[in-house]
């Protein structure tokens, strides 16, 4: 066993990809749609507004019964009636005629503008108007705002609030969505306990478990950590096979090569091993796996080595299926200070962002203080020694 | 009734803040603690890692037993016995004495370094080194990584998974963090229905309701959407008081001035009303009071002018009881084109991001589309009558 099949990184993306998990789509009610990734282009299936308007409190009428109109020759017109928003119009306007209307009412048959009540006058039942309305004024015409089969949102787009009101305003009850992967969490290592837990010698409360679930959860898939496997094999077995009833299980260090082996061997017996070993510091005792088709991955124990490896490995999957697009999140930025590396060795650095500029984090990946300073990490090639200060760098984004 | 007592917003924020509302604090599980505001400073109870703490497989032994080692005079050390991660040690290691250890183990006492097993050979049950280790190579020290009572997390932190995942090292079980605001929602109007319901002649979909209710949720409180209630005291009344059961409760629309007074006139038969309209455009119709000890806000009908409003008026009360720091998230950028408002009028003027720009929206806050394009908003104070291209404007993000 060991480390006889370190293969390169892009091997275990491959090995992953085979897997050929795919996102999955399900109908959900647009109350619970806010945060959630759409499936599907949407297309307006009315007209927004849906009729012609009034945007203003006032009186309907003709516009060409006003062309004439001004100050010292108004117009006088019939009132016929009032409607209010949310009435239905029965009232078929004729010349000379106008009928008192409520912002968001609308225009009844024969009306074509909307004079504002602070601009007209009211003796009896006539309607005294000053000045000629051109037509449409004062109405939002029906589809005016949005037209009836326009796109209105992506696939792929997570839904913000915004999202979910102009939805509202279209009558979509339902939306489809990707559903979210539910994916099982465990730490492994007799020396690793859960806070709440009496601290005895040589124990340290867990770091991982509690990052990765809640790394999943901020991507917006679901996370469940069923807690601490101790490094034998009845438990780590058992709490494999407890994550088995999820899409996929992800389990992170034992600083010991021994846990290692144990898990690599537990997945042998009931599954297959890929890879054991990914050519890249830090990830050489990655592991990935599958039990009864789904996958299972090993990463390492050291917090900030495990958060990159989730970020380049696990991510990835996570975003396709929750059907965000672009494998990774990523910035630009200039090198805060000169690093050096080891020839044919490709490194992943932890940096801390400041600014335009990444600063390389160099305390060592089993810091605590790593990991809480990291926001991502910067790619170093095998082919490369030194990078230069202000050097321009991609960061991958935790 | 109607404009009679429009004040200046600042006195409607005034009015809001003598509301006396105090944000809250609950203790509750770490795991559930993602997203939360922590509500107090924390301090490290422990030391990071606890104990000195190997970071490497191989052999601990006394630093000086070391000193005189060399690739030609190799020292040679008696293997004591073997320590795991996890391990109580019960060994006290003596001079020219190793003891085998993994990664992650506590060190034994009288051991002050770790030789890696890649740099040493054993020949039964001795150990042979090369070189000479310093004290505490391959050592962590016990609170090297996080000395007991450092301040490692502020009051008014949104916790990341980076926080979670540093409380879960820190042993912390459960968490003081802000409760959230239970925010009622009710939309107002007879021509709004329902997502579902059938577009009957004059009726539209209600959008702020679920506008409101969402954004509110992405702030981070708990948002209820009542539904909408119609034009009538019956209505209007049974949706307010069974919003009373929350902390406050927000009306938005309808479009006419009917209703505006209609809410006025229910929320001062059963409170009091403090605010009938504000001086500025949009928000004149805001109504703001309160019953049974709760505020209630009524806000305008038109989609935009109901989030302008909301986020100037509500979500500043909201991010205080959530424990957030600043009023206001706002950004920088530069006006897009120049605009003209009018003289003694205070404006809010609607605006898209695009890069570094404003770009100001002039469809009209009753346009859907405008409510979906805006990313905020900017005020044009009374004195100011036109904008210029390219001037510095500061954006209030909804």
């Amino acid at each position: 066993m060991g480390f006889l099949k370190v293969v390169p990184l892009e091997e275990a993306l491959k090995v992953i990809d085979s897997f050929g998990l795919k996102p999955q789509i399900e109908e959900i009610p647009l109350e619970e749609a806010l945060g959630r990734v759409l499936a599907e282009d949407v297309k307006a299936p009315i007209d927004v507004p849906p009729f012609d308007r009034a945007t203003v409190d006032g009186y309907a009428l003709l516009s060409k019964d006003t062309w004439k109109a001004s100050e010292s020759e108004p117009v006088r017109l019939e009132i016929v009636g009032q409607i209010n928003a949310g009435d239905v119009p029965t009232i078929e306007l004729k010349e000379g005629q106008a009928v008192g209307i409520s912002t968001g009412a609308p225009l009844p048959k024969g009306a074509d503008a909307v004079a504002m009540l602070e601009e007209v006058d009211v003796e009896g039942d006539e309607l005294i108007v000053y000045k000629p309305y051109y037509p449409q004024a004062g109405v939002m015409k029906a589809g005016s705002d949005i037209v009836k089969g326009k796109e209105v949102l992506k696939a792929s787009k997570k839904l913000t609030f915004k999202d979910t009101a102009l939805l509202s305003a279209l009558g979509f009850e339902k939306v489809k969505v990707f559903k979210k992967p539910k994916v099982a969490v465990i730490s492994t290592g007799n020396e690793i306990i859960l806070p709440g837990d009496e601290l005895g010698v040589g124990k340290i409360y867990d770091i991982n478990g509690r990052a990765i679930t809640d790394a999943i959860r901020e991507l917006g898939a679901e996370a469940y950590f069923l807690g601490i496997a101790k490094d034998d094999e009845a438990s780590l077995k058992e709490k494999i096979f407890e994550g088995l009833k999820y899409d996929m299980v992800i389990l992170s260090g034992g600083a010991s090569a021994g846990v290692r082996d144990l898990t690599s061997s537990i997945i042998e017996a009931h599954g297959e091993v890929f890879i054991h070993g990914i050519a890249i510091q830090p990830g050489k005792p990655t592991i990935i796996g599958q039990i009864q088709g789904k996958p299972v991955f090993g990463l390492p124990g050291y917090p900030t080595s495990c958060l990159t490896n989730f970020t380049l490995l696990v991510a990835p999957l996570l975003r396709k299926l929750l059907g965000l697009k672009g494998e990774h999140r990523k910035v630009q930025k200039k090198l805060a200070f000169k690093v050096f590396s080891v020839k044919g060795r490709r490194q992943f650095l932890p940096v801390k962002i400041e600014g335009e500029e990444a600063v390389p984090i160099l305390k060592g990946s089993g810091a605590v203080t790593s990991f809480v300073d990291a926001d991502g990490f910067i790619e170093v090639p095998e082919t490369v020694e030194i990078l230069e200060e202000g050097e321009e760098v991609e960061v991958f984004l935790f």
